[in-house]
C-alpha cells in the first residue's frame, strides 16, 4: 500500500504525506541508510529520537547476510532490527552491478559471486522483490539495470530497454498489498532516454518513482538537470525519490526540482569519518583548531549532541579512535539533514522557499 | 570530601553508602572504565540508564591526551566528558608500570616515554595529584609502585616502602578538598608485605583505600585469599576498593570478602569482542549456535538491550562488523554488573547473602 497526498507547492517544490503500511511519512523527507540491518552506530531508539521517519536497507546485503531464511524466521526486517517504522528496501541493482568483474547479466537477471565467501547468487526481478516482500518492507524497489557514467549510447539504451523489461515482470510478480512497489526510472544524463524510460515506468503504473543513475560522479550541474527534467516527466500525485543524494546543498536543490524522497550513507560515512556536517558547511573534527573549541558542533542545530558535547570533546574521540565519537556524530548528522527536511517543509508550506533556498544555499560552500 | 556509611553486613559482607563530590554511591558497587574520557561505546546516558554511579577513568591517557589544559579549560573531566556524576581516577601508576622498557623509576617518580608519540613526561606523586585534583575528580588515587608478578622479595619489599614513601608525599600534597584521596595497599601475594603497607597507609589516613597488585594474572584461590587477608587490615568505617575486578565469580567472591568498589574493563572490552556476559556464564555471540537464537542475551536481565534484541540479531551485527554490535552488547554487560551489585546489596541487607552468593556461583563456570 501508498497513498501519497500533495498538501501544498511552491514553485516545483512540494509538501505532502506518504502513507505506508508501518506509518505515514511527511515529505520532502531523508531516508538514513542501514545497509546491513543497522543504520551504522545509531539504535532504533536514535532514529526515532532525531524524528528520522524511514530507513533504508540493502537487498544485496540482506540477502547475503544474515539471509532470507534467518530474516524470515525472526518474522521479517523490522522485527530483525527492531524498527517499526517505515522501512524501504533498495533492489540489490546498484551494488550488484557495482561489482563489475564479479558479475554476468543476461536477459534473465544478474549472475554474481559474493563479496563475503565468493558464493554464487542470482537476482532476477521476481526473485528481489520476492525477497523484499518476505522480509515485509513497505516499500519494495524494481530490478534495475545501473549504467556506469560516461557510457555509450547503446549501452545506456540496452539499460534503459531492459531495466523497463525487468519492471514489467516486477509488476507482475507482485504478491503483497502491503509492499508497495517502486519503479526506477534511468536513461544517464540522456533526456530522450530519461523519457523513454519514464513513460515505459508510468505505463506500468508504480505506486511511486524513483530517479536513478544520478548523484554518481557526474557534475552537479547534470545532476540537478537532469533530476529536475526527470521529475516533471513523473505524475504529480505520486511520490517522487531521488537515490543517492544527502548533502545539504544537494538536497535543497533536489527538493526544488520536485523531489520528495532521498538516501545516502553521506552523514553517516562523514559521522564515522570525524565529518561534521553543519549548516555552514562540512568541518573535520580532527582538524587542530577544534582541540580547544568548547562550542557545539553547529550552534544552530539543537539535538542532544550539539546541547551536550563540544567540538573539542568531539575532537578528543576522534583522535583517540574512540567509538563514541562515530555515533554521535552520526547522530548529528543524521538529525541534521532530517531538521533541514522540516525546516524545508515549513518554507514550501509558507510559500517562503524560495527565499529559504536562496539563505541556506548561501551558506553551504560551492 | 567522601564520606561512608556502613548499613549492613552479612558476613564479611557489607552495605554502604559513600558520598562524594558529586553524589552519593550506593556499595558494593561496579565502576565501569573510562579510559579516554569515554566509557567505551556507551554515552553519559546511556551510563545513567543503566544506574551506573561512578566512573573510572585513567590519568596515563588523559595526561597524554587530550592533556591537562584542555581538560582544565573545558572546566574539568565532568564537563568535558559531560558525566555529572561520581568520577575516579586511577594514578596512572598501573600504566606506566606496564610501559616497561620505556620507563625508569627513581626514588622521586617515573618518567616515561609515551605510547602515542614517545614524547618524554615524568609523574611524581605530588604532580599526578595535582593532575586529578585539577581535572575536579571526586575520588583521586595515589601514584603508586606496581610490581610484575612473580616477584623477587626484594623487589617486593622495595615496592611496598616505595609506595609508602609515594603515599606520605601524596597526603601532603593535597590542596582540594572537594577530592577524596584513596591509599592503595600493595604486597603482592606476600602477607607480611601486606600488612606493611596497609599499615603505613592507615597511619597515613586516607578518605579509602585500594588493595592493589592483585587480579594481575594470579590464580583466583591466591586472588580471593590475599583480597580477604587485605581487607580485614583495612579499618571497618572507610570503603574497600579492589582494583581491575568484573567477572560476575570474581565480583561475587570479592564481595564476600568485604570489598565495595571494583573496576574494570571486562564488560567493556567483551562488549567490544562480542562476548556477553550473563547470569549463566560468557557467551561468544559469534557462535554458529546463536544465528537463529531469537532469545534474549540473557533471559534473566531486564535491560533495554535485553527487552528489545535477540541474539539472532547480535551475531548478525558482529558477523557484519556494525558497530551498533559493540554498543549494544557493552550496554548490556555493564548493566548486568550493576544489576548483579544492586541484587547483592539487597541480599545483604536482607542477610540473605550466603544463600545468594551460592546460587549464583552455581550458574557461572568455575
Amino acid at each position: 500500500m501508498a497513498n501519497f497526498k500533495l498538501h501544498s507547492t511552491d514553485g516545483d517544490a512540494r509538501v505532502g504525506t506518504l502513507q505506508v503500511e508501518h506509518g505515514t511519512i511527511a515529505t520532502p523527507t531523508f531516508m538514513p541508510v542501514g545497509t546491513a540491518a543497522t543504520v551504522k552506530a545509531l539504535t532504533p531508539r536514535d532514529l526515532r529520537e532525531i524524528r528520522s521517519q524511514i530507513i533504508l536497507a540493502n537487498t544485496y546485503h540482506l540477502w547475503l547476510r544474515p539471509g532470507r531464511d534467518i530474516l524470515v524466521e525472526a518474522g521479517g526486517l523490522h522485527r530483525f532490527m527492531r524498527w517499526d517504522g517505515p522501512l524501504l528496501t533498495d533492489s540489490g541493482g546498484f551494488q550488484v552491478f557495482s561489482l563489475e568483474s564479479r558479475r554476468t547479466v543476461d536477459a534473465e537477471g544478474v549472475t554474481f559471486s559474493s563479496h563475503i565467501d565468493g558464493a554464487v547468487h542470482r537476482f532476477t526481478p521476481e526473485n528481489v522483490l520476492e525477497f523484499q516482500e518476505a522480509l515485509g518492507v513497505d516499500i519494495a524497489m524494481i530490478l534495475d539495470v545501473c549504467v556506469k557514467l560516461p557510457a555509450e549510447r547503446p549501452e545506456l539504451e540496452t539499460a534503459v530497454q531492459r531495466t523497463s523489461e525487468w519492471a514489467r515482470r516486477a509488476a507482475h510478480a507482485r504478491s503483497r498489498a502491503g509492499t508497495a512497489l517502486f519503479g526506477i526510472v534511468q536513461g544517464g544524463l540522456d533526456e530522450t532516454f530519461r523519457e523513454r524510460s519514464a513513460a515505459a515506468m508510468i505505463e506500468l503504473g508504480f505506486d511511486g518513482y524513483a530517479i536513478g543513475g544520478l548523484s554518481v560522479g557526474e557534475s552537479r550541474a547534470d545532476m540537478y538537470r537532469l533530476a529536475r527534467f526527470s521529475a516533471a516527466l513523473l505524475p504529480r500525485e505520486q511520490p517522487r525519490y531521488l537515490m543517492g543524494v544527502g548533502t545539504v546543498r544537494d538536497l535543497i536543490e533536489a527538493v526544488d526540482c520536485g523531489i520528495d524522497m532521498f538516501d545516502c550513507v553521506y552523514p553517516t560515512r562523514c559521522g564515522r569519518n570525524g565529518r561534521a556536517m553543519t549548516s555552514r558547511g562540512d568541518l573535520n573534527i580532527r582538524n587542530a583548531e577544534f582541540a580547544r573549541d568548547f562550542r557545539a558542533i553547529d550552534e544552530n542545530c539543537d539535538c542532544t549532541v550539539c546541547s551536550t558535547f563540544t567540538r573539542a570533546y568531539l575532537a578528543h574521540l576522534f583522535r583517540s579512535n574512540e567509538m563514541l565519537g562515530p555515533h554521535l556524530l552520526s547522530y548529528h548528522n543524521v538529525y541534521l539533514l532530517n531538521q533541514l527536511m522540516e525546516d524545508a517543509r515549513d518554507a514550501i508550506a509558507g510559500r517562503k522557499w524560495m527565499a529559504f533556498r536562496n539563505e541556506r544555499l548561501a551558506h553551504v560552500a560551492a
